[in-house]
């Protein structure tokens, strides 16, 4: 996934040698989020308040997660069944559009992963198509969007059948995944307890990582990177940033049960910290998370510390297609991070689950874990 | 739905006695589908070929609808269940936002209901908001929108459990409309026969009705649609687009099984012909479509004629969350539409379905039926 090919060439597509996708939006550093505060507020519109469900209902097996989680979960009225749902779009990040196909679509499947489903039963596309884009442009970069998208939903395990395309200013992807299953496929995420322990399964620092490459087509910009890192260093960055983004969160899903996770969430565009904030904040105990380590792809930190901050190590730098972030019992967390490391995956323990008050923190000077993926 | 509330006023809203929701988006009447043709040329992409299902599948009860069709049918591993959804987003169309949630709630739905399925399990909503919203514009406008969303949704007994907001330089509104249902609910859209006759549930017109009412602001276009219709009339016929844009196609689908219908769409914007042709590709037997009635908004005809044509006469003009086109045996059809008339809603037969190359057409000067409707 992601790696091997040879990067995306404009002029070898039929394009424009400037044609950059991510000059499809027009947004400051793909800050394409609403703030979460006034997201939360605005969905209060939308909130039906008897969809707060009491641990009691929860016992009795009739979850029903649904305004603010990762997936809308509802109780079918066909015997244990429930249909859990999400949906997600972006603007594009990186320039490569097959690339950002797969992105998009690893990014979708990310919310099914974080409630440990790992069959998706029918995925749907969403594209905003340019209307700036030429009918060379259009013919190229979506159909190889789509293939990036689609190529993804294969290595899932599903399929798309259906979606919309409209045409924006912007260019955006994303699409919506399905999962009917039963209770027992479906790890709940509001059943952290203090004594646990908070793994996260992919490095933070990819938004860096973009940005700086990005940033190398401005002269004044790319001098203070290059006095930062070597050419190959931040080209390293880049690579890592993109094999990870492309990655499935399926490893990391796969063993949540096994190892009796108690609750867990995927990293995207709120960071590391805004994510936390969301799982706790939806947890049964009164609990606070505390976040002590952070794994960063290799270099980004200095990239971080001497130039583009994004406030990293407070946990606030935006992530795209992140990994899982997921509260496990103390005694089965190091076991956990050794089997997704058989796998060909990676985890580390970041941080605690403690009595508290639903909220979470990043502690002052967190440990760095300079993370170097094995690219296949 | 949509008619005894007050106009929408912004200044009453606190917002500038300008604000135009219709603004946030440039599209030249409205046209932010991507070409039909360039729209299936592209889906090739994702079209996998082991989908088409044949006859001999569609008898074993596997129906496995995907792209192109209003929904995607795929059959559960759980015992004779199928999973449908449907996705759709779009622009503005009319300036009170509390209005454009209904309409978006009830685009959305139709394509549940062109299937024959009455129930919903869940909604996700998809926004943009568009980034030079005001504070103000957004806390006004942003809310009443979803609030017309979720008020639709709750007459159609659906609830809204999640979705997707981003900034955009345009506004968009839609949603993800799912149900799991056994195929007993579900009325197959390809079987329509020679013989049958087609019927349509909505009258067209609504784009028409937009764009005359829109134009009203511009003093020779004004000019002109007064010298076709009165100010009175014109505002009927927006109040008629406005009230049939809100309007479930709940009454039309509900009997759809009862009369035995062969197959339905609904109608949106590629306008009549454009659905038919849609419909008729996909259809089992070898038929044609052809369409000899064109039921209209009041007045509506005379703004085609004389000013605004959008090809409304032939089946071209866009519409907006139009009725449903369903196939009947010819025995049955009339008996439907007078079961719809008694409920309140409204259905007319259109045409006819005859022995063919799977095309379809609007016949040359087909007869109008002019459409008032009750407006509750």
């Amino acid at each position: 996934m992601g790696s091997p090919r040879s990067p995306f060439d404009p002029v070898a597509n039929g394009l424009d040698k400037d044609f950059q996708l991510t000059r499809y939006s027009d947004l400051k550093d793909f800050g394409a989020k609403v703030p979460q505060d006034e997201l939360l507020q605005l969905l209060q519109t939308v909130k039906d308040p008897e969809e707060e469900k009491t641990a009691e209902e929860i016992m009795l097996q009739q979850p029903n997660y649904g305004i603010g989680s990762d997936c809308s979960v509802v109780p079918l009225q066909h015997g244990g069944l429930f249909l859990v749902e999400t949906t997600d779009f972006s603007y594009p990040v990186v320039d490569d559009p097959y690339i950002m196909g797969q992105i998009a679509c690893a990014d979708v499947l990310s919310d099914l992963y974080a409630m440990g489903i790992m069959e998706c039963d029918n995925m749907l596309m969403l594209l905003a198509v340019p209307q700036t884009f030429s009918d060379k442009e259009r013919e190229v970069v979506i159909p190889l969007m789509m293939q990036g998208f689609k190529d993804i939903a294969t290595v899932a395990g599903s399929k798309i059948r259906g979606g919309q395309t409209v045409l924006n200013p912007w260019c955006t992807i994303g699409g919506i995944a399905t999962s009917v299953c039963t209770l027992d496929k479906i790890v709940c995420p509001d059943n952290a307890v203090p004594g646990d322990v908070l793994v996260l399964t992919k490095p933070l620092g990819t938004m860096i990582a973009l940005t700086a490459r990005k940033w190398l087509t401005v002269p004044d910009k790319k001098k203070k990177l290059n006095a930062l890192l070597t050419a190959e260093e931040l080209e390293r960055g880049y690579q890592e940033a993109v094999f990870n983004m492309c990655k499935l969160n399926s490893d990391a899903a796969s063993m949540m049960a096994t190892y009796n996770a108690h609750g867990a969430t995927d990293v995207s565009g709120f960071g590391i910290l805004g994510h936390a904030e969301a799982l706790v904040r939806s947890q049964k105990e009164e609990v606070s998370f505390a976040i002590h380590n952070l794994p960063i792809i290799a270099k980004m930190q200095h990239v971080a510390k001497g130039f583009i901050d994004f406030k990293l190590f407070q946990g606030r730098s935006p992530e795209v297609s992140g990994g899982l972030l997921i509260a496990f019992p103390r005694e089965q967390a190091a076991s956990y991070c050794k089997e997704i490391d058989k796998m060909g995956s990676s985890a580390w323990i970041i941080g605690i689950v403690e009595k508290g008050n639903r909220t979470a923190k990043v502690i002052d000077k967190p440990r760095v874990i300079e993370v170097t993926t094995k690219i296949m």
